[in-house]
C-alpha cells in the first residue's frame, strides 16, 4: 500500500497517516519528494484494508500494491492448472475442449439428438440447462431435476461429459450428483454463499464472469472456491455489459491472455452468450481460440427456430460442424489440439461419479 | 413485438416470419412500407419470447413493444406504493426516510453509540451489516447472528427501525426474525432463488440495484418478489459500474425519476456506496433528495478511522448531523418532509415482529 | 511514479528498472518489501511518461502518483475561479447562473420569443446552436452565421449573455465575434487543435465533457486551453455513455463535487442532454443544483413539438418557469443565489465585445 | 418509425400523434392491440427525426425502424469495398494487410530502421505518427511536417505504403501530400468538420472508432466521408472504454463481424491500442484475424524501451516477426492471405502521389 499525500499536506498529516499504518500492525516508510510526500507500508503479507486512510486529512490517494487474491494467482502457483472434468476431458494445458449443446434441456428427444449431433461434430462435453436463471419470473425456468436425469441419460449414451448450471445450494448438491461440472452463472458470480457451497462440494466448477466484473473481481470470486479447498475451477468469459445496444454483450477476449498472465486457472469462452447472435458465434469462436482460450462453450440446438430459450444465438447442427472443422487448423497454428470426445465405455467408470469431493478426478498439471 | 425485415427480404421470408408468429399462438400483421416490410404481432398479453425470430432469414431486427414486467409497473397500479417498515416509518409518498448507521455491526458499544447518534441527528432507521458480502474471502465477513442480536438491542433502546442485509436463504429467515426490513445487496440482485425466498417471507425488502443492472433488469428483479405475493418492496440506487477509476461507482440519480415514471414502487438512494468517499456523500445526498428519492441510506460511524469496513465512505456523526440540517429545507422546497424517528414506546408493539408474513405491517398507499 | 515488481523479479530486473528511471533523468529509490520490491522515482516536477517501463521484465505495475495536469488543479490555485461571461453574469463562487434556450436557432421569431421567455423566467444567459454537430450528415446542421446574427439580435433586445457552440477553427473565430462564451461540444472535447484555437482567442469557453471522458481526461482537455493563456474556462457535465438504453446518457452528478475537489474551475450541468427527456429535466436540474453546480444549461423551446432538433428534451416555457421557481429555495438552502439577468442597458457596453482576447471581461475570483 | 402508446392513452393522444406524423409529411397507420395501440409511419425514405413525438402525451416509446446511414450500408451496396491505398496494397476482400511501425516518428534513423524491420517481417504498410494527439498538452506532440518527410523517405527506400494521422484541416492537406492513407484518430471520430475535409480531399481514409462510439455512431461518421464523395474508407476497431482498469481499453472484436454484416466497408483492427500492453498484442492480433479483420495495425519500435510514446504497447521487432509467422496459417484456415509488401520499384510510379483526389488509386471491388 502506498499513501500519496497532497502537495499542501503538513507534517501532522503525514504523522497521522504513519500512526494509522502502525495501528494496522505495519511499518510506515515516509518518502518525501520534490512535490509531495508518499508513505509506503512494509511488512504486509497480502493486501491491507486501509480504505479509511483514503479519507484522512492531507491524503490524495491510496494505491494498493499487493493483490487481495492469493491461491488463484500465478505467483502462488506458476504452472497452469488442468481440470479433468471426466476421464480424458481435460481443460487447460495444450488441449482445447469444445463443450456444446442447447440452452435448455427441453425433452428426452431434444437432448439426446443434440448430444449425438455435437459429439459427431467434435464436442467432448454436453452443456444444457436444467435450472435456468431468467430475467423474468414468467419465462421458462427449466425442467429442474428431470432435466438433470435427461442429461445423465445423454451421457450414458454418448459418453460426453456434462456441464450444467446450479443456482442455489440445494441445486448445487443435486447438480453434483448428476453432472461432471457445476456451472455458476454470471448473475451469481458474487453470490458468495453459493461459491462457498460449491467450494465445499469439491467437484469441478465452471465459473462465469459477471456482467460488470473486472478481472480482479472475477479472480476474487474464484478465490472463494479455492479457499474452501476446491482447486478445480475453470473460468469462463461470456461477455460484459456494453453501451452499444447493437450487441447483447461485449465479448471481452482480452480477458483470456490477461487471466493467463495473472492466474494459473484455465479460462474458456462462451461466444454464444458473448455475442447473442448466431452469425457472430462462428467468427468469435475462432477468435476466442486464437486468443488462447482453453475451451469453448457453444449453444447448438437441433431446431433453433423452436427453442424455448435463446433461439437466436443457438447454432444449427450443421453450422456447428462447419465451425469445428475450421477450429482444428487454428488450434494447430498455435500449437494446440482439440480434446477428443470420451468413449462411451468410459461412462461405466463414472457410475457413482459426483457423490462427493473424493470422487472428483481432477489433475492439477 | 414488431419484426423489421431487411430491404432485400423476399416474400418467402415474410411468410416464414408470419408462420413463426402463428406458431407462438399470435396473429401476424404484415405492414409493407416504401423501403421494407415490418410484421406486427397482435393478441399478446405481456411480452412474447420471440428471440429465435431475430435470427430468421430476412429479419433485420425484432423490437419488443410490451414490457416483460407487470406487477411493478405504473400501468398495473398507478398510485405510489408506501412501505411502512415499522410503525410510522413510511417510505414513499410525501415523507422521506433517513436510514443511517455503520457499514458493519462491530460491537455492542459501537452499534448502540451509532444508533443514538443517528437518531439524535434525525434518522428514523438504523442500517448496519451483520452479514457482509466482501469481494475477498479473507476480509471481515460480519458478526452474523450476534450482529442481529445487537441490532435488536439498538432498536429496543432507540426505537429506530432496523434494515440489514441477508445473503442466502438461511440468512434471510434469520434477518426476518430480528430486523424490520431485509436488504438484498447489489451482488445478489439477480440471485433469483434468494428473491423468491424473501418474496415468500413477506417482510419488507430493500432491493439494491446491481452493478450493471439496467432499470429494466432492476424492475424485473423486483417483479420476482412481487410474483411471490410480497408487495412491500423498496428499490435502492447505489451506483453502477463506471469507466472512471476516480470514483468507486457512478451514482445514477436519473434512476430515481425514471423508476417513478415506470413503477409505483418507492426508491431510495445510497450516496455512501454511490460515491465511495465521505466528501462526496454530503452533496450527493442533497442531490438525491432533490431528484425525488423517497429515502436516503447513509453510512455513519462513531469513529470512521477505526471502522472494520468502508471507513473512507463513512461520515463522522457531526458531519451527518450537519447534512440532515441541510436536507430539511430542500425537502420543503419540493413539498416533502423528513420522516420523524419512531418513539421508543412503539418498540413494545414490535415484540414478536418478523415471525412471518402475517406480522408485516405494511401499508400500500 | 512507483514501479511495483513481481514477487519473482530478480535483482537484474530491479537494476534494469533503476537504469531506465535514470535514463529519464530521475533518481530511483528501490524499496524491498516482504513479498516484493517497489521502486520509487524522486525528483520529478509533474508526471513522468514512463509507460515503456510497464512492459519491462519483472514489472507488475506502474503507478502514477503525480497528476499530468497543472494549471487547472486546486494545488496550482486554491481559490475558485469565477468566470464573468458578460457584465454581472458570473459563473462560479456563490452565484448560480441559469442559461437556457432552444437546441438550435431556427428563425428570428423563434429565438426572440425564446429569449424573452427564458429571461422572464429567470435565466441570465441564452443558449442556442448556430452550428450543430449532428451524428448524421443528413440531419439539420444549423443556420450558421445567420444563426449568430439572430443570437446577437436577441442579446440586443434582452440583455442576455450568449453561449453558443463552435465546431472548428473558422467557426470559433466567428462565434467569438458574436457571442459571449464559446461552447465546445462533447464530441470535440479531445479535438486538441480546436482547444488550442479557443485558448488563443481568449474568450470564455464552456467545455463539455466527452461521452466517455474520465474526470482526469476532462481536466486535461481544459489544461490545453489554459496552457494557451486563457484561464476563462467553465466545465460542463452533460452525461456520459451508459449501458442502459432507457436513458440517452448517464448524468454523472458526482462529477460536480469531484471537479470542485480537484480543480478551481467552475462546473455547470446540462440536465437536458444529461437525461434526454423533458420529464427528467426538472428533478435532475434540482439535483444538479443541490450537488453544487455553478450553473445550469437547460433547453427550452417556445414550441417543443415543432423543434427542428432535440424536441423531446426541450421544456415548455411554463415548465421552465416552474422549475426556476423551485431552484431559488434549494440554492438558498445551500447558501447560494441565482445570478440575475443583466439589464438591457448593459448591452450598449458590449458593443465591440468579442473582437479579441483583449476585450474579454473575466474576473478570476 | 413506430410510436408505442401507453396502455392508458386515450383516443385524443393517438389522434395527436397521427397529426404530428402528418405534419412531418408522412402517413400514420394506427394499430390497436389487446393492451395498447401502436402507430406506424409509412412513406419515409430513410430515418425520420421524430424525437419530439417521444415526449407527447400518452406516448410510451418511439422505435426507429430505418437506419439513418445510407451509403455505408450493405443494403446500399452489397459487395465488399476493397480500398487500394497504394499499388497492390489492398484492404478488404480476401487479402489481409499488415500495417506496422512505431507510435511516433522520432528520427530518420529510427523510422528507416523500423520500416526495414517491419517490411522484412511481412508488413505491407508503415504506420507512424507525425502529428500526435496526446491527452496532456505537455507530452511529446510529434515532429509535424518533418515527420511526414521522414515517412516519405522510408517509403522511397522500402516501398511500404504510408498511413499517418491528421488532426485538423491544415494537417489533413499536408498528410494527403505525403502519405497514402489519412488516419483519423479515435478522439476525432465525431469531428465532423475534419471528416468533411478528408471526404473532399478524396484520398483513402482510415477512420478509428471513438472511445465510446456504438457501431451505429461509427458508421454514421463514415457516412460523413462518403457523403462528400469519397468512398475509400477503411474502418478501424481500436478498443472502447472499459470499466476495468486492468486494461487500457476493451478491444471489441465482435465489431468486426458486426460491421461486415451492416456495411460493405473494410474493417481493420489495432491490437496495440486495443490492449495497451505488448504481451496481449500477440494473442489479440491472432484473434482479430480469426474474427475476420481485413487488416492489422501494429505498433513496432526498434527499441521500445526508448520510445518517446506508447513504449509499453510497442512490440520488439523479433516479436513482431514471430507474430506474423503465426498469422499466415490462421489466415489460410479461413481462406485468406496476407497482402505482400509492394516492391520498391512501384514507388517510382507513386511520384506525385497524393497531390489531389484525382490521383487516388482505389478500387471498389
Amino acid at each position: 500500500m502506498l499513501v500519496v499525500m497532497n502537495r499542501d499536506a503538513v507534517q501532522a498529516d503525514v504523522d497521522a497517516v504513519c500512526e494509522a499504518i502502525r495501528a494496522l500492525g505495519y511499518e510506515p516508510v515516509p518518502m518525501p519528494g520534490a512535490q509531495r510526500t508518499a508513505v509506503g507500508l512494509v511488512g504486509n503479507d497480502g493486501q491491507v484494508d486501509g480504505s479509511h486512510i483514503a479519507a484522512m486529512a492531507g491524503v490524495a490517494q491510496v494505491l494498493n500494491v499487493s493483490k487481495p487474491y492469493k491461491q488463484v494467482s500465478r505467483e502462488w502457483k506458476d504452472e497452469p492448472t488442468v481440470v479433468e472434468i471426466a476421464p480424458g476431458v481435460r481443460i487447460g494445458g495444450d488441449s482445447v475442449a469444445i463443450m456444446a449443446g442447447p440452452c435448455s434441456v427441453e425433452s428426452e428427444e431434444q437432448i439426446l439428438l443434440a448430444a449425438r449431433q455435437v459429439r459427431a461434430a467434435g464436442a467432448c462435453a454436453l452443456r444444457g440447462g436444467a435450472f435456468k436463471p431468467r430475467s423474468s419470473p414468467y419465462s421458462f425456468q427449466g425442467l429442474g431435476k428431470r432435466g438433470l436425469e435427461l442429461l445423465a441419460l445423454a451421457r450414458a449414451e454418448t459418453g460426453l461429459a456434462i456441464v450444467t448450471e446450479a443456482m442455489d445450494d440445494a441445486g448445487a448438491h443435486l447438480v453434483a450428483e448428476y453432472a461432471d461440472c457445476i456451472q455458476i452463472g454470471a448473475r451469481n458470480m458474487q453470490n458468495y454463499s453459493l461459491l462457498r457451497t460449491v467450494g465445499r462440494i469439491g467437484k469441478p466448477v465452471l465459473l462465469k464472469r459477471g456482467m460488470a466484473a473486472t478481472i480482479h473481481d472475477f479472480l476474487l470470486s474464484a478465490e472463494y472456491i479455492l479457499a474452501e479447498g476446491n482447486p478445480h475451477v475453470i473460468l469462463c468469459e461470456r461477455g460484459v455489459r456494453s453501451f452499444d445496444p447493437a450487441v447483447r454483450n461485449l465479448f471481452d477476449l482480452t480477458a483470456i491472455p490477461l487471466v493467463h498472465k495473472m492466474s494459473h486457472l484455465p479460462i474458456v469462452a462462451d461466444p454464444s452468450h458473448g455475442t447473442g447472435l448466431r452469425d457472430q458465434v462462428r467468427p468469435m469462436a475462432r477468435a476466442a481460440l486464437a486468443a488462447g482460450a482453453d475451451g469453448l462453450l457453444i449453444e447448438v440446438h437441433p431446431n433453433p427456430d423452436r427453442a424455448l430459450s435463446d433461439g437466436a444465438q443457438s447454432m444449427y447442427p450443421q453450422q456447428f460442424a462447419d465451425l469445428v472443422a475450421e477450429l482444428g487448423p487454428i488450434a494447430a497454428a498455435i500449437g494446440r489440439t482439440l480434446t477428443p470426445a470420451p468413449s462411451v465405455s468410459d461412462v461405466t467408470d463414472r457410475t457413482g461419479h459426483g457423490t462427493g469431493p473424493g470422487t472428483a478426478r481432477v489433475a492439477i498439471g
